[in-house]
């Protein structure tokens, strides 16, 4: 999903680098600055501790604060080890539950099997802005189960507690203008992951124009750090390229005058909650406020990126796929030759057989783990969205030519067929599409 | 522990006859109405539903809105019947761990073991206003464990659940004072479970006098709905009595000059989060801010009722413990006596023999599960708090002769000594007491 | 008009006696304390305190607040005395004038004719909550103007002052809820001068049952001080008796369902800005703020006092205006009889003899400054609302019947007639009302 | 003073031109525009208008609006003509007045000499927004004065009114950060007068960086519009120069350890409101508000302008004052020859003939008016601040070598001595420096 895409790619390639180092190293070097760190954690558990375990929280988060990248590392795979199951406990909450299957029985043994990672984390979460915390020690964690994959043991702990704890009652939805405050404003540029915002007056225009508008959900535990947002176009059309969006010298649209709302960005803000999914809810939550605000609106669109194009592409020419055909690999051929060689743009006017392609890889092709290869894709149809359109020239910036040969998408959100659209998608393994896309793969 | 004093006790007895009721024509009745909502819930669990859940999570509590009490009953024993843990994939769990008992393996049967009941109210939970509606939905579930003990084991899982939800991160504290909005300001009469606000002028001493303060705990997801709140009395002595706090016509103090703060009512508001405790955090976090305002406090303290006292004592003359001695008994006799005959506060002055009844109930006495017998006491002592002093005549209202034969103490706070104080109490099941109540039991 | 009526009426009459008191030895008492006040007045108005004016501000405020009433007194005839018009510097100006009537010379006599004691109020107002205690200044000098009416000079000053400061442009309208801080409702409470409120639970009934809204202007210098408010209830037809509007055990209407908005009752908050007209401006916008929220709302209308009914009456036992005829005054006899033996209610069921009464008082009488004779018909025949209709059992509480032996009456505001109405009533002379009135009066 | 220098040079340019044009043309065109905008100011006035005259000043303010510029000049000479003072009924005031020259007969004088025009303006500012409407309106009228100066006296209404609508006790400190609202920022930037603010990463650090404070007033007509705000950077001493406290690159201080709050910048934002002096009470607000929050401060200093100099000893140079000797015009010419050739600064080292020359300036030239010459002297002189010293490389910007050869001063506020400075600056017209300055004109 192109929420996904990391906002902060450059940082995370010097840190893959040490942290493989990290891993070499690992077992062989002496521990002395995480140690008391694990003595600490173990007084968060001690029941003696519960009076204190305020303070005691705060102490260890400081403390991790504190700590460099590697000793970040030993860290978590000492709390993995020593702050796993009680074997004893659950092995006899086992033969109870084997000798009487009650649903009490069963109770005991779940809570039994839980590791004290997760209760170490909840009370860690006491702190003041602990959670914030948390939900940065996670984004540190992340880095690390690429190189120590065993990690992500751990990380399902994280993730089951901020599944509860970013349950959607619990988000705050706000609309952010040019009234909202400048420490809110400034991370919608940090954040930002589809279409960057070079400065605070290409910002304004985001979010200030009478035609666009801006979405974002909040936590009350994270403060002024925004968990997602979407951007949106009010048009009188369904656009087909993000250029004219963008456009510094454009005359608004009366928004009372929009037939169309355009989500053209969504980015994730946090990495820490990666796998806790709110696009689904914000989008549908927006329309819901949209349609209240401009009742004349009438198509709920996106205008979306195809991240996956281009590398799906270039396996095909490896290693084909069955859907994938000779006039295929010599197109994508000839679309990276052309890109090469900057000529590119030339080779996107009415391209039908290009049109194939990309039709080809959202509908036909599928992921290994089942359902659209496109993350994008993935995210937009298992909300109950439909494949609307392809257009070829719709981002040939150097970013988008890179990404996808300069093509864009849009997917539509019809009310009354999401929940339909849905459960064809996930049962039938289907992808919903206009009858426009679907005469491309003819 | 006294926060726990219902403050519906009136409807909470005509309750419990229906429920008797319900509970021998629970088998037998058809039910039609709850049916419905049981496919509801089952609809929510649904992976095709995901896309509708929010709306289906709000139908379903509208449902159940509906419901009768009786038809609430049969809600919650269907709930624990049918959406209980999945046996076969735990017994599968089971025998995957025991012939790897990994981490990973742990994991794998912890989730595998988790009830679907406890998927089901996170499903429930997004809806607006989802989370006070299952506040308000285990405030009824608990109602039914009287009758019913088997749903105590469906209550865990709400406890579970709220424990995280409720985590001390997630908590505002909040003053109420005569700014605060009416709204808000009502609960406090609402839920005050110490001492009764009988009227507005009333509340206006306790939130707005000069030396009077009231701070209240807030969850973000349960909007103007206090948890628990605490009064505060800035005094220039340590009170011995609570008629003098409460008094209409009196003299307020400059709260510059106060050397002394009184914790004279603790009140939990919500029946629903009976067992997920704040009490602990809000009594510190409201010292660190009142210490902040007023440098020139030296004393922390509490002025409590003993709301065991009377029962404990009536129970001594049936089957007497070992501390009780046959003074005591006599003692007990004449003060019931007195009671009945209206002349009880003629014996309350200077009365060494029912001091010394008091601290052998407070210090001596033990409960069957450990710690102290009273509950405000294991309150207060888990806390970290010291017992300081007993008061005869603490409390000769009605209501106050009734619970303890008027009797009323202090617990104090020292910062210093929480900590040491409370592991003593855990560990070595001892009451930490001033040499002032330690001299009475000589 | 009737949101006249003081508020305080009877700390009032106790003041009275005093301040004739003091008119008796104002000459003759030697002032101590008011000295320095006034030094410090001028201190204020010296140009070289500019620098510290601020400081001299409070300060004088603060030793204005330690003088007691006699002593008040006496600092306001200081006040006119020593900081009237500069004579020699206006006879200059008018002399310059005179020998050239410009524009520029014109200013110049305005400036110099301007009484120092204007200055010194705007000097006053730099100081920290200056606005409200020159507001609770003025309210102190109009008690004056009744034993010292040279004192009303003074009193011009002050009016001049608040209408540039009190204009509509600064004020801030706010509809008060249930969620409106206490001690802003409080002053509801304090300020009601129509129908009482008697405590909590009826403010709760007058300003959150769901048929019921209360709007007040404030000023952003008189921070929680209300100046006027209004309460409407929305009805489904035109009340001709306020007891229903104000009963306790009432169905509310779903204000969805509402056809009507009646103004029950407006009280003018503030003594000190008696004169200060905001009546007007507040129900006009509250009529297109209620349009607004509720589409359906086709009459605006007034259930009405007629305060000033029962005094003309007597009057006109005794020197009878021509409108009133033989049948007027025995039937005045008659009620004031009834009234006295308490029997007055039986008088008023369908009493077309009264009914000519009153429509004779409010549309054929006129006060002797022109317009109409009762003060609250003034006020809503002023602001452009036509009189509408006449009952008799409106209001048989002892107030009401004291009053104006129970009668009340609705004027209605429609938006499209009420600037010809006013002009009409402004120019003519001539009294608005609905052909239902007039047919009374045949 | 340093504020008065136009945020707007570059718009005001232009505007002279067209606007002298317009002084041309004026009496032969015929006016069809605002015609009925005359018509729309006498509806405003009359008696019979006003149930309606919130309605008539909106739409007056409307037709205003769509005026151009030549238009509003015609408007502003037809309101001088038009609605000045009632000749007739001030001739008939004056006779009064001269036959009983009471208090009473003289306000009566008072206010019959105010012209239409102030009547007119109060009844503009019912209008939603008038106030800030009025304000911009009187920015308009500030232009044309220039070329027809008969428009001051219509101006002299405006100021009027201004000083009583903006009296210090409506004003509102705030102090911005960067938690502040974007749209008020950003006013910032447009508002800063003394030292341009390139970016918003500018603007982050004069806001947010630690050692740093932005001070605004506000008033409650005018939204989100500030009058006047004040830049102060924290610091541990007097600082001679400005490059470093604006420095992109800096470690900032903590603040707890800063001894001198330096007050770098100083811009009035409201042209409209000229004259209505709003900086000294900012200035000592300001100091009381860093009073509290750091007590530590000990020192409160300016590090200014000199705006004046380099003119004033141009104009030396053609008629030199008696202060100024033939030294100071040699040095003057030497200045003024290497700022062209760009050598300037290689002249300010340690200069003391040109330390003289500022010296003389400031301290021993007068202004025709009485008082200093240079206008950010008189301005913090006439607040009560001394003069405490000179540097000569203070700003060395191109700006400032322009305007000052480079040379910047500090006027220091000490509470205790405000106002006897105040008094001695404005009584004996005597400069106060420190002793430091003083060694400098011997």
């Amino acid at each position: 999903m192109f929420q996904l895409i990391d906002t902060r790619n450059g940082l995370l390639s010097d840190l893959l680098t040490r942290v493989t180092d990290i891993g070499r190293s690992l077992d062989s070097v002496i521990k002395q600055r995480e140690k008391p760190l694990l003595e600490q954690c173990e007084g968060l558990l001690d029941k003696n501790g519960e009076a204190a375990s305020l303070a005691k929280a705060q102490q260890l988060l400081k403390h991790y604060d504190e700590l460099n990248d590697e000793e970040k590392g030993v860290f978590f795979l000492e709390i993995l080890a020593n702050f796993g199951t009680d074997n004893a406990a659950l092995e006899k909450a086992i033969n109870n539950w084997k000798s009487d299957s009650s649903e009490a029985n069963a109770r005991v043994l779940h809570f039994a099997s839980e590791p004290r990672s997760q209760i170490l984390l909840r009370r860690i979460n006491q702190a003041p802005n602990g959670t914030l915390a948390l939900v940065k020690m996670r984004a540190d964690l992340l880095r690390f189960t690429r190189t120590h994959p065993e990690l992500k043991i751990l990380d399902q702990d994280f993730a089951h507690l901020f599944l509860s704890w970013f349950n959607r009652g619990f988000l705050k939805l706000q609309t952010m203008d040019w009234g909202t405050p400048a420490n809110i404003l400034e991370k919608v540029i940090a954040y930002e992951a589809v279409h960057e915002i070079s400065n605070w007056s290409a910002l304004r225009q985001r979010v200030a124009d009478p035609d666009r508008r801006l979405y974002s959900y909040f936590h009350p535990a994270l403060g002024i750090e925004p968990l997602i947002f979407v951007q949106v176009a009010l048009t009188d059309h369904v656009p087909g390229a993000i250029a004219p969006i963008l456009e510094k010298q454009r005359e608004p649209l009366d928004p009372e005058k929009a037939t169309t709302a355009v989500f053209y960005s969504i980015s994730n803000c946090q990495t820490g909650l990666k796998g806790i999914s709110f696009g689904n809810f914000l989008i549908k939550q927006v329309v819901e406020n949209l349609r209240e605000e401009f009742p004349k609106l009438e198509t709920f669109i996106t205008l979306s990126p195809v991240p996956g194009l281009r590398r799906w592409a270039l396996q095909q020419l490896e290693k084909p796929d069955a859907v994938t055909t000779a006039e295929h690999l010599e197109l994508i051929r000839d679309l990276e030759r052309a890109r090469l060689e900057g000529t590119l743009t030339s080779l996107l006017e009415n391209n039908k057989a290009f049109k194939n392609l990309v039709a080809t890889y959202l509908v036909s092709a599928r992921s290994p783990r089942g359902g659209a290869t496109d993350p994008v894709s993935r995210f937009h149809l298992g909300n109950g969205a439909r494949l609307e359109d392809i257009h070829l020239q719709g981002d040939v910036s150097e970013n988008g030519l890179n990404n996808s040969w300069g093509c864009m998408v849009n997917y539509q959100y019809r009310i009354s067929d999401i929940e339909k659209n849905h459960e064809t998608y996930v049962n039938a393994d289907k992808i919903i599409t206009s009858s426009a896309v679907k005469s491309l793969l003819k």
